[in-house]
């Protein structure tokens, strides 16, 4: 399999004769053309014509992503891996209402797992209410027992809803601030600070999808459990699914445990209540450390970042929909 | 409508806060980017990654030509049109082997079209050959009736195939100028001075078609005559089948015919033979001016640009793949 560049530094793409090379500070990376599949721009990159030509040649993809780390387009060498085929296999899965229905039922049961996973690690944690996680965690598996016979969409939808709400009524019990009361799930605008919390987390969550899914050929538009419509992107609210608990709510948990955030870190703006600005760039922060953490791997046998997580789990899809390898999705091991 | 930038010289394209230039020998053109749709690069161009950022921001493409004048690829800005209803319309079409069928016909049907309205242009104005145009126009005629008994793409392109030799065995009588003749189809490299202009003419025009469909909310990668696959973009291929007569051809034709093209304006190279670089700019001028040309819309009731007309007919596909209304392919008035 060919690899993969990415370039943090700033410098200069360049060609001399028939190799390529990045010059950063006077010193020369030569890049194994054979070897390379695409090249991935962080950094402040020149790129000459001469560069584009024979990368072009070579079959070689180069990809821009901005300061943030957002996608900012691409260079497609005039023959390329694009790909159209991905694409529409992926929409073929996507057209199939049993083939949608299978990969939409992983994706519940993969965010399920994930739920059930982040009360399972408190159970044994809280102070009070270890009774009542527990009761939680038996109807998680009753939810997850029930899958295989919900027949559509808006049933796993459905299923989805209801394991999500008792998953919720445990955050009480792991966070045990008065502050902090989920009361219920209430958004555009939150009424209540955890519940802006959830928001402003899950948000970038979605954001973070995006960007990996641009890394790879599937194509951000067409999603499974979450319908594909007008102006939307969804596979990433579907990825999102399955990190969001380890990603968002742990770490809601573990800034209010440390009192890292306060109450006095939210506005009450337009009739809900929403992250302050230094509150915000706290969450950003701890969740880029977040997301850098790495997690021993069971079947890469070695340890990964969370981000890098994600993206793992966007080849398995990838795999899945090619009819490589049947999707699994991934599943925490704490 | 936004204007094609064509960029001969060498330099490189930078940005200085909200507005980018291209420096050539010290010298600063500043982009008009409100008004910019893409930016054509011939000359050895670097460029930095804050000019595609801003590009990008601005929606403008930039595609590369090598020293040859052949495609060699695209700067494609992250999709802004989003719309995965239509990509999932499109790859519908493309997977129901009877939707493909029918807008591949179509297609076909359309380019054929145009090339038999270009020979049954020039059958009243040749000084020789009426006979043998009148002729072509029949054998034109009969690939149009058998279309609808093709039942595979295969076939279809193969009709395609033979009506094009008859359409190009038209050019010695059209053109009518030893130094410019057809013999046969010859390509990478092309093998004569004419054979160089058709080249050159179609890259072109399947680099306009690819910038026009960015405009839409179409997939590039998904084409319906040229099959979908790993590597390459292909709707592009199929819209331009049915501009290239009135985009390249008549071009080709009104140049030499002018004398504004002659046989000093080739290179002989590796093999084959090639338009110099006075030569494309000669060529691409004229085009850009064709481009901008406006011809009276039998529907529209008003006058559009060659270039509009391309978008148009894009509008036209996007409604066919989503049912609203039968696709027929543009056929030219005159």
């Amino acid at each position: 399999m060919k690899k993969t560049l990415y370039i943090f530094n700033n410098g200069e793409l360049r060609r001399k004769d028939n190799s390529l090379y990045f010059e950063t500070d006077g010193q020369r990376k030569f890049i194994p053309v054979e070897d390379t599949n695409d090249i991935f721009i962080f950094g402040e990159v020149d790129v000459t014509k001469r560069f584009l030509e024979f990368a072009s040649q070579k079959e070689i993809c180069i990809h821009y992503f901005n300061h943030y780390g957002y996608y900012v387009g691409s260079f497609y060498p005039r023959e390329h891996l694009n790909s159209g085929h991905v694409i529409l296999k992926q929409a073929e899965h996507y057209l199939d209402q049993q083939k949608r229905l299978h990969l939409a039922r992983l994706f519940v049961r993969g965010s399920i797992g994930q739920m059930r996973r982040v009360v399972k690690y408190y159970a044994s944690r809280v102070k009070s209410g270890q009774e009542q996680l527990t009761e939680r965690i038996g109807r998680l598996d009753h939810h997850l027992d029930i899958l295989p016979q919900q027949n559509s969409v808006e049933e796993l939808m459905a299923v989805e809803g209801h394991a999500r709400e008792a998953y919720y009524s445990t955050f009480d019990y792991i966070i045990g601030d008065d502050d902090f009361r989920f009361v219920k799930r209430s958004q555009r605008p939150p009424l209540n600070r955890l519940n802006a919390l959830i928001s402003f987390g899950n948000s970038l969550c979605y954001t973070i999808a995006l960007s990996e899914i641009y890394k790879t050929y599937l194509d951000p538009r067409i999603g499974y459990l979450h319908a594909t419509n007008f102006r939307r992107f969804s596979l990433n609210l579907d990825l999102a699914e399955i990190f969001k608990p380890i990603f968002v709510d742990r770490l809601i948990f573990y800034l209010l445990n440390k009192k890292m955030l306060t109450k006095d870190d939210f506005d009450r703006q337009t009739g809900g209540i929403l992250l302050s600005d230094s509150g915000k760039r706290t969450f950003v922060a701890e969740m880029d450390k977040r997301l850098k953490t790495t997690v021993s791997h069971r079947h890469l046998g070695r340890s990964v970042s969370y981000r890098r997580l994600m993206r793992l789990e966007l080849y398995k899809i990838q795999k899945h929909i090619l009819g490589e390898k049947e999707y699994e999705p991934y599943q925490a091991l704490w």
